[in-house]
């Protein structure tokens, strides 16, 4: 399993920067967007900079809104194999998006609305060798935060894949949602590695569960998720993708990026080393 | 489009019966089981009693319950193709099922499920040139008789056969939910035929639309729906299949099933006439 | 159906000129490419100049290399939703592309590699409301023109529809290939009118049909084959797209664009006069 | 990887007896029918006899005529939801079928008729979490056998799971067709673990490779493949799944069913330890 940064609690001023500093503290991935990367330095001084430091990009966020509107949805729909492409001429092999756990919209209706455009998106990220995580959610604000509940669990979101029926969509899986969802290491070992594109780490303050806020994240090991368990899981049932960190919080940090990245790798030590890692 | 009788509304004994009498009665098309009746007379003795009187087999019911658990699905998709093959050799090519405007389920995940199930079911029927008919029902008191709203519109039913993304699905296009939705001429106007997998008719007492049940309705002509102008319509786009009367009601009728052969043979006379057909 | 034009035939120096010369002579469709007429025109001036003239546009060119190489699929793949989306503004809801009769590639792979394209291509175009039609094409001497036979029957050509299991898929049925492959009113009048995305309609010269040339094609109602029947045919069975006309020849013809023009509007007049259309 | 045997190759009187017999020469799966099982024995004592001897059925044949005519296929599929659902409930998650190397139909048409039937089969096998395995078979005079090339190479093989687009497809990867292909330990090493379904192995005689008959097939150790190197690379992906025995030959051996096994159980021993496994 690789290590791996995101912005998310690094907020680093550039996404090249962030490749820069991620291999100084050790990690191995960044979540970046390839193709801003590549607009930015060009396909062959982007691919450079990232073997330069022996960087891969563990995943880029999916760039088409498929929540709201038609219009929206194919709006974004005009870029994604551009951005595909970018994504694999770059080696990355991952696309995510989350799924907000509840909706005003009426939620089985919507539900086929979304089916319908992972699909499509699905297809298109396939033709280029990517995969696409869906990232389930699950704080319990967030499940009553809109008018009807959507979905938050595991067994809902493997049931989802199977309704989108294509076989590059698997699962962003997130010890936060692990955690809130009151998932147990069992549930992690009943999986096959290949259901699970892209994981994401970051820990939670010792409140109840029903408590813990979707953006009060905290860096790994400093909190009460048994991280340990969860990168041991992974790793028992073959996992061999990117663990990022994620650290979503109310208000930037004080820290600086270097501190923070600093925390980070002590984070990350501290929980692969409770693992056996 | 052919006109069609279902045993609901008639009750006649046996659906051999049902078959004479529908000729009797100047009908064209009857709703039946055909496995059971090929299981009964033989397939070449039910073929014959079809070609003797005339009479095509409108469209079958889905044998499949893709409404509750894993085990009765796969209980039910044992039998479908078996089923799918006897209504083909009888030349029949619909089969339909309708969706309950509400769930006790969360509503997202069991249209997930629901989305699955349904497309194997497709498949299966497509391999014997049989489409799958989906029915939108309307009566409001259904759509908050379990806890969470599922789908009950023409246009989430359209997006759901999207989602599917099999092209043997389409729609039951029922008259009583065309009314109890409120829906009018232009919507049916703006289908193509292929949309529609198979018709319903019957009518609906002079009530405030909120309070029409599902199961109180009246032998065509004899209400308030306009089925004139829902004939019309489909006539108008194209739709060449059958419109089979189905009268659910809290109790059984006690007129002799002869007697309400008579009155939907008037009922149909009255409102094709009225629909200049 | 509508009379359509292509540039094949006329040769007019632009697709603006072509689409007021359309009107002139009483065509109402033509197929052009979409986006670059948004790109050269703007979306608003290009939309008023269809509009002004009364012509729609019958069907866009898929632009997308799905013969060859992953590396040309993919960089045609960056640009179709772009193009769709363009089409789509502009009101047109078909794209069609035609199928090579051989192949120098292992038949059954490429079909293979063909299908999973294609099937990318149709979900994106779905996503715009576009339809995609697949040409089969008839002359024989192309059936040996590579090492080994691919498809060119009309029912390989629905069979293959199946197999990209989209519900958007369907026919680009051309008047040449239906002669040439020797198929008859009959075989038209079973198919259904949804299965049809466009139509081409052309003639061809009093020879073997064996020996006829897929560039040797004569305007309509110049030529041999019995296209009064054709177009009753797709009348009858409701087809109400666009019949487009494609003379493909070996070199450019001599006379001018106007010239031809008036050509092809005599052609059209008689051979629907002869349909009694 | 768990040791399988077949028939082919024991012979044993019945499916019960080879299921006795596997566990006694240290074999810990069989690959039978499971239906006949069940019909013969009962659910509950055909699960118990297999749990009493520690075996596990590897995999079950496909039992649907994909290969001919509509009719043979529509008969065979009305069994697949029954078959598929004994082999799930004897804890069976594979159903394989073999690929013939070439056709005396129009190959890629066949293709095209072969990819629908076989994702209908797949959704039927998935819905009782069943995968199909399919395999490309390699021996030179089986390509040329019949009138056209289809297809016989892995990397055709993976194009068409492709092209089928269903998750639950995957390969029968048989060390006979991995050997007649002429492949190589790199093309294991480069298959992801869920890409095999099934794995088959057997030897081949020292025979120029294009001389190799598919009925020529020798005991594991007895002839010229590698099938260490076979074995290793399958291991070292991740394979965990059956390695059963196929052993084809023109003639019913001499020796009997014991005696085999026994010649079984040394071959395995011997290319296992030369793997080091």
């Amino acid at each position: 399993m690789l290590r791996g940064l995101t912005q998310a609690g690094i907020g680093m001023e550039s996404d090249e920067r962030l490749i820069e500093s991620a291999a100084e503290y050790g990690f191995q991935a960044v979540d970046v967007d390839a193709l801003s990367l590549v607009e930015r330095l060009g396909l062959d001084q982007a691919r450079e900079l990232l073997q330069k430091h022996g960087i891969v990009i563990g995943s880029i966020g999916l760039p088409v809104e498929w929540r709201t509107t038609d219009e929206a949805f194919l709006q974004g729909l005009e870029k994604l194999a551009k951005s595909a492409a970018a994504a694999s001429a770059l080696g990355c092999t991952s696309c995510c998006t989350y799924i907000l756990p509840s909706t005003d919209m009426k939620p089985a209706h919507f539900m086929t609305v979304a089916t319908k455009r992972l699909r499509i998106c699905a297809q298109i990220l396939g033709a280029y060798g990517i995969r696409l995580g869906l990232e389930f959610v699950g704080p319990h604000h967030l499940r009553t935060q809109w008018k009807h509940p959507f979905i938050w669990t595991l067994d809902e979101t493997l049931d989802w894949i199977d309704a989108i029926g294509e076989s590059n969509v698997g699962l962003l899986f997130d010890a936060y949602h692990w955690y809130t969802n009151e998932l147990t290491v069992a549930d992690i070992e009943r999986l096959r590695p290949e259901q699970i594109v892209h994981a994401h780490i970051n820990d939670a303050p010792d409140l109840p569960v029903e408590d813990v806020l979707d953006n009060g994240r905290l860096y790994p090991g400093e909190g009460v998720i048994d991280l340990a368990g969860f990168l041991r899981a992974l790793h028992a049932i073959g996992y061999k993708g990117v663990v990022a960190q994620e650290i979503l919080t109310a208000s930037r940090s004080a820290e600086s990026p270097e501190s923070l990245l600093q925390r980070s790798q002590k984070g990350f030590n501290k929980v692969y080393t409770a693992a056996g890692l």
